[in-house]
């Protein structure tokens, strides 16, 4: 079959790879409903995380089970499933208390990206839905996999409550989904950092009640004389660079958390500057497992609508071109059909 | 009147020093029931902070009021008090949020190793007792003002739950009220971190359940190992060096808070490292003042006994020796008769 190969900085192919087979007894195989490129994926393409030998692309799907390993209990081959990027056993410790992106059996998932994907830890990571889903809701499913759940998971981290003020630091699709998840937890206002056009206008459908188009110093700034200069209840850093997450900090609210899913590209934090601002931090990969099934629930039952993220829709063959769209900031999140 | 001065390194003398007098409105004088020595008093006793110049000594205080400023409504003078180590208007937006350490007036108190101290900010800063307690109960009265409050915000930035494994690095007069804390707050387990018997025995007095010899890996392994791998659900950092603060992310577990209370010395925190070990930060200055009114109350009504933690009562001219018995770890925390 096809499948997405990163062989190097900026050299991503569509190109022939092995069909996926149950390797383990607790493996499963799905056929893709539809994939996506991450903004996460941006790293390694841009060279800023090295790439040592050929990388299966792709860690977002929801689709049809097709086959599973014998120890597979909680899914079975018909069925439609989304999974989380962090595969997880959803028993151990970990797990139980809703940190499943710190399992300790967590994998990755990889090789997404194509048709058909071999999905480890079957069991805890995949949540079936009763029927099949309507076609127009495959997008938005396929966004809880990551880049929703993630989006939700810096707005709980960042405790996020009914009434309160947020900031959500980037624009990407990370960003735009923490605008939702805001919104749903009941945000009274929200401040969405941006100074892109479309983007401005998909956080604002999504609920930010404010566009700030300052960065940096001047965007911290902008947030105090929003806030009465307070700062934000609560902040989400959807980046990852050290502009954005002294942005996020500094924009905080004393006794604020800070939610920090980008994931960090040279940050270094001092502690004695940390301790005196008197912000908190919460971050990682997100435990989109343990918001799997209120966020299938909310798409199913169309009270939100994250799929609108994906401005552009290409064929699998063409993931190249999807990986440069979102490098040059044409396209906010590529959806690839495959 | 008799003051406390530290002119450099190792340096610090009972000398004569003026009289403390109203100097705003806002301003309240009081009479020292008794004053201590604060283990943030090393750092520039070590010479880990600078003196740029004398510096008057003493943070910590509960007294009579003597004289109050025209603008002060809720103290008068023949009141007991008892105040945080901040000062704070306790109406500013932080206050009202808890977190009257990030006052927008925040000051920081000093002058308290005396008989008599200004307090500025007297009516934000200031709680009164209904009578004046006995004498018995002075030093806990006291420890409220700084060591007990700080350690029951670390307690409270990690999010200790009834049911809860805690882990307290540090067993410094901070780190005993902070298993003080946990106690009160129903953890079920608490780990004190202590190769020191005094300390030791005090930690189990105050409610420690098991003791951790080890440090550095070492002890985050014996951590591991006495939560069957998992990490403590809560840790308290109480020391402020890099070896303390990684020891405590790292005693956690995952989606756990560590709260730190220890000022950060030298300590730098690599962002990606933190990200993936998923846990969770809260510091800063305690916000004593959020807590006064209920730990005041604890101790009134002779359910916590923190006075334990001073194991050294010495006459305020003794001042030096005060310091140097804390510096060299033989006294835990001294008490100085004013």
């Amino acid at each position: 079959m096809l499948g997405t190969i990163l062989h190097g900085p900026r050299d991503v192919r569509c190109e022939e790879v092995p069909e996926p087979r149950i390797q383990k007894p607790t493996d499963a195989v799905i056929r893709l409903s539809a994939s996506c490129v991450c903004g996460s994926d941006m790293w390694p393409f841009r060279g800023l995380n090295e790439v040592t030998q050929p990388m299966a692309m792709g860690h977002e799907y929801c689709g049809v089970v097709e086959e599973v390993g014998s120890a597979v209990t909680t899914v079975k081959p018909g069925q439609f499933v989304v999974g989380s990027f962090c595969l997880s056993d959803n028993t151990c410790p970990h797990c139980r208390r809703g940190f499943q992106s710190s399992c300790v059996q967590r994998e990755f998932m990889s090789g997404a990206q194509a048709p058909r994907a071999r999905v480890p830890l079957a069991d805890g990571t995949l949540v079936a839905t009763e029927t099949l889903p309507p076609d127009d809701l495959i997008p938005s499913l396929l966004a809880v996999s990551d880049v929703l759940g993630t989006g939700w998971y810096a707005a709980d981290a960042a405790r996020v409550e009914p009434g309160s003020t947020v900031a959500v630091v980037g624009d990407g699709a990370v960003g735009l989904m923490g605008v939702l998840a805001a919104k749903e937890m009941g945000a009274a206002r929200i401040f969405a950092m941006s100074r892109h056009e479309a983007r401005q206008n998909l956080a604002l459908e999504f609920g930010a009640t404010d566009i700030v188009t300052e960065r940096g110093e001047a965007g911290v700034e902008a947030i105090k004389r929003l806030t009465n200069g307070v700062g934000a209840d609560s902040v989400l850093e959807c980046v990852g660079t050290r502009e954005a997450m002294m942005q996020a900090i500094e924009a905080a609210r004393p006794g604020a958390m800070v939610g920090y899913v980008g994931v960090p590209h040279g940050v270094e934090l001092d502690g004695q500057w940390l301790f005196f601002s008197q912000r908190g931090l919460l971050g990682g990969p997100a435990p989109v497992r343990r918001f799997l099934p209120h966020l299938i629930d909310l798409v199913l039952t169309r009270k939100i609508d994250p799929g609108k993220v994906f401005d552009l829709k290409i064929p699998l063959a063409d993931v190249a071109e999807g990986y440069r769209a979102m490098d040059e900031r044409r396209a906010i999140k590529t959806l690839l059909q495959v």
